[in-house]
């Protein structure tokens, strides 16, 4: 494939797979959830945001140029913050804080859905173990995420008296630092993905991605909509 | 805790945990379910049953004595087969090939929900990142494993006419292998967990197993039967 034939089949996946079309979305940023709900969704995605700078370091210990590594340590402070300034992480705690589910709670991950806790796993043993082109391609959902983000704030402003500005002040940077950091990525991936089975390893390891992010509102939703039979030991709205 | 307290306390956790409490689990052997419905378990269960014998190994390789070894090979054995026998991995596929599942389909994994795949991936994982005791201990639903499957076994034979003593031959072995495998499994354990610390991370990897049982019963109840929204590219009966 030529570089935007590729870029295309990329883009493709996304419009197939990217959770945007997942109803669990649809009913978040909708307002059809209660408090307890959110709060489920809140306090489960609280784990993927805590693992994204594990997964960013692990790749970041295997690439090998200063140039790199200098592009790839942007996310950390983007996650973990820099100076005074907050992370994404801190960040994603005033949501949870805001919807009045207890810290300690969240952070102990005592509440959360295995299905939550595999998924997750699962982005940061692939970063870990593949190579470092599949780590870099598994990250391009950020391609889709800038759509999700605005419908997904603009909606609950709209419909949960529960949530403000503030206590969604996680997603604003996010839309600039997204595009910063797909300009780069899928930069890189067009570059380095110059046979047609490294194209297809990319492509698999984004259809992975919106697989596991897929699957975090599959086990949400079971768990706390449709049929809502949380397993056991999980947070009890 | 004395080892029989401590031997209780893991007895609990199966009694909480384990997926013979799962409503999937209930409407399988209860005749509930469609033969798509069935065809669905049996080709996600499939992943389970081929990569027990990695997890096998993995530990196998970790073990420091002939006679750890010489244990643990049995179950590679039981699973891969010997000789001219078939091994449990081999017996599935005849429970898939009977359910009018095409093969190399069920081989391919191309249908299996991520769900399945995270969860049974989390097992490997854990097995070849936690101690030795810590990876036995993860081995003990056995301790549970002949009650669900006499139910499933008569409960599916007596209520779909898709099924056949045959075709559920899977089973039968692991009628008497899994009460061996518990009887070295569960005397290392109370042997080796002789402290606190080691007999708390021993119940939290019996937990652990159980919630990857009873995530992989979520997932394909959310995909299959209620609300029924297999995801992308997941098989669709």
């Amino acid at each position: 494939m030529a570089p935007d034939e590729f870029e295309a089949a990329l883009r493709a996946i996304g419009a197939e797979r990217y959770h945007v079309h997942h109803p669990f979305h649809h009913l978040l940023h909708g307002g059809k959830l209660s408090k307890p709900q959110v709060q489920a969704w809140a306090l489960n995605r609280y784990y993927y945001q805590a693992c994204i700078p594990a997964k960013d370091a692990s790749l970041l210990a295997r690439l090998p140029t200063t140039a790199l590594r200098r592009e790839w340590r942007r996310r950390l402070e983007d996650h973990d913050g820099s100076g005074d300034a907050a992370g994404g992480v801190e960040r994603w705690l005033a949501l949870t804080d805001g919807l009045g589910i207890d810290r300690d709670y969240v952070v102990s991950l005592a509440g959360l859905l295995p299905g939550t806790r595999f998924a997750v796993d699962a982005y940061v043993h692939f970063v870990r173990e593949r190579s470092v082109l599949e780590a870099i391609a598994s990250s391009l959902t950020e391609m889709f995420s800038t759509d999700i983000i605005r419908e997904r704030v603009s909606g609950m402003l709209a419909n949960y008296d529960f949530v403000s500005e503030q206590t969604l002040a996680y997603f604003k940077p996010r839309l600039t630092q997204a595009p910063a950091d797909v300009q780069f990525a899928l930069g890189y991936v067009k570059e380095h993905a110059d046979t047609v089975e490294k194209q297809q390893l990319c492509l698999a390891a984004l259809r992975f991605k919106c697989d596991l992010l897929w699957a975090q509102l599959d086990a949400l939703h079971f768990a706390y909509v449709e049929p809502a039979l949380p397993p056991p030991g999980a947070y009890r709205p």
